[in-house]
């Protein structure tokens, strides 16, 4: 189901590590700056032409670039310029949540290639089984991907828990009801060790799709994700930070308000209780409006909330108002710690965060001590919920990226054999 | 005053880049890892042991490593190890703080070379006057080091204020009374341009100073920083945690009381109203105990406070019982969100810590999700107050780890020339 090319044939180990290394940095510049002419990437990269023309001969016979359009330059004949190719490789994202399992295949450029999804009650199933259907998707990703003739790279899954990295265990989940499940473990008993498998906090992956490669204001971002509870991701410097064991980015349990609200998690006063969506419904509406229905589609809630709030309702607006302004104090506190370039809102504060904008800005304004919020800018998130499968498959392709022999050769471009 | 080898002689600019690369990574892998025999260089870092007696030779030439102890080896003959040279470069961290200018010189290895203060009052002087005073340390400071036949690798200054590194400019230092000004380009007219010059906030660089290169658990790090003020710094996966701007670590002013006391920066409700120096001192002794009278030496007033709580004086240990909950509150607030492996306590925090750590951990066990403190726990520092010189000197001589090529040779050991 995956084929990765590690033998070092007759290269020496140190000339092969060289050769990787190479690989890797043309390849992943090519991701962060586009498609560029062999001339203009050994003159950015400070290579030789013909260090260039091998380096990317080589990309070529692994599937990983190809030759596009035809670039004018000022001077001389036109040259071919070589962008990323998307039909070689694939890595896949997954999500264990409470209402569905799902699964996303992105190529090399980031586009969709696959995606599944399966809807179940996550609570009224045990982990052997939820996973069960998770395996079920990936297989036919994996199969679907084959017939394309595309490589997997990699499986990335994102839990909507505590992931205990350096044990590789669920420790505590109690939307899905789950404590302490090895779900790496178990997914490799079904799916086999070829395919690399990594299991992560979904918040994270979803903040880490949301880290454009290239873009200057999408390296150093905190992600704040709403739903019921909230979460979110640290980007810094480009790179997620996971912490010591992978537990970073649960800003819901900071406690904002000593002797505050009842959380779920049985402390008083986390930042949840004010900022998460119930906190929102419950200042919007009376219990029986049938947005406090939690029955009821989430997205249906928020475009009923949506409407009202254009209409001018006063409740609707106030309640928008005072949750905005509890997301603007936690944004603060976070930011005069991290100072990111943006704060991305996504999940319930993507959908409806248009209206809480003025409240969450003025109080990021207010409580950062940096003169204009450390330059620290508002943005709605775009990815919707496909963000944590999205940031799965990139963590996936990261591998090859990292290490472009991991994927073998197929063909032979130049008179080199492989 | 320092002098670097930018020339790329008669090699390829490609293989240059490959030779940087690779001398780097052999010098940081003995700064991590200690003195190795050549041979197990050659087979832990996966190269010939004709590419590493190389690249050996070349560090040697430009004085970085040396060859130091036999080691027996289980077959054979002994090998001799390989090991930093400390004689050969240093780097240079300055600090500019309200009642001093200092620097230090710290060699290759890590080792205090040259120590320098000078007592001023910081609020009486303007900024070019106190700037002055550095210059001429840093002055005296690179002459010795000059005849010691060491070459200075940079000058890292840390400054007690809000340093945005976009622009260069300190943009707001209410201790020193200085708002927009240029440090480095001021130093660097004095100082001219061959030293490489970076300022910095200085918790940021004394946050730096914590991270100990090889310790896995001083790779993911927070530090709290208390003096009146309260700060300190990040390190993720080894690396100080910046920000967009630069602006990271100001942890001092995230709101932790809604409708809390009045601080200096002009809010209500800042963590260090509750948790710096000035909260301890009013609530462990009446306005007219000389250990409230800030003309005291800090160090003295923190060890009359010691002292007390030794004795088991009642409303000392109130004291530092209710301040270290606040800490341990704060704490709480920033490893849901950055889930470090180490709490690292420095300033006043690191002199009567001790007092406080029963508070610090219990509220840290008590605020954060995850099981067992996601695995944080506390320390104190041990570096007192010359760690933001120290993480200066060290930032100072990452530029050397990252392209050792900027030392010149000064000796041919083998037959080859420069």
């Amino acid at each position: 189901m995956s084929m990765f090319d590690q033998t070092t044939t007759d290269h020496s180990l140190a000339n092969l590590d060289l050769r990787r290394s190479n690989l890797g940095l043309a390849l992943r510049y090519l991701r962060d700056q586009g498609p560029r002419s062999r001339a203009a990437l050994a003159s950015e990269l400070g290579m030789t032409r013909s260090t260039i023309s091998t380096l990317i001969t080589e990309l070529a016979e692994r599937s990983l670039v190809s030759d596009g359009q035809l670039v004018q330059r000022s001077v001389g004949r036109p040259s071919t310029a070589v962008e990323l190719d998307g039909r070689g490789v694939c890595g896949i994202g997954a999500e264990v949540n409470v209402n569905h399992v799902s699964t996303i295949a992105l190529d090399l450029r980031g586009e969709v290639v696959e995606e599944r999804k399966l809807s179940l009650d996550g609570r009224s199933l045990d982990a052997p089984r939820v996973l069960g259907h998770l395996v079920d998707l990936v297989r036919e990703t994996v199969s679907a991907l084959d017939q394309r003739g595309a490589i997997t790279a990699g499986l990335t899954v994102g839990v909507a828990g505590l992931y205990d990295q350096t044990r590789d265990v669920l420790t505590h989940a109690p939307n899905l009801g789950w404590y302490d499940v090895p779900v790496g473990a178990m997914l490799r008993a079904d799916l086999g060790d070829a395919l690399p498998i990594v299991v992560d906090n979904e918040s994270n992956l979803a903040a880490a799709a949301e880290a454009t490669p290239g873009d200057p204001h999408r390296q150093d971002i905190l992600v704040l994700h709403g739903e019921v509870g909230v979460g979110g991701g640290i980007v810094a410097g480009g790179r997620l930070l996971r912490g010591s064991h992978g537990y970073a980015g649960e800003f819901g349990h900071m406690i904002v308000e000593a002797r505050g609200r009842q959380c779920g998690c049985g402390r008083r006063g986390c930042w949840e209780t004010v900022s998460g969506l119930r906190a929102l419904m419950d200042l919007a509406a009376d219990p029986d409006d049938p947005i406090r229905d939690a029955r009821m589609a989430i997205d249906d809630r928020l475009a009923e909330l949506n409407r009202r709030a254009n209409l001018g309702d006063a409740r609707t607006l106030e309640a928008l108002e005072e949750v905005g302004a509890w997301v603007g104090i936690g944004a603060a506190i976070l930011s005069n710690a991290l100072n990111p370039s943006t704060v991305v809102l996504s999940g319930y504060y993507a959908a409806i965060g248009h209206h809480m904008r003025p409240a969450i800005e003025r109080e990021l304004s207010a409580g950062v001590l940096a003169p204009e919020a450390g330059g620290t800018r508002v943005e709605l998130s775009t990815l919707g919920f496909s963000a944590a499968v999205r940031g799965g498959a990139t963590a996936s392709l990261e591998s090859v990226f990292a290490d472009p022999t991991r994927v073998p050769r197929r063909t032979t471009v130049s008179g080199e054999t492989a």
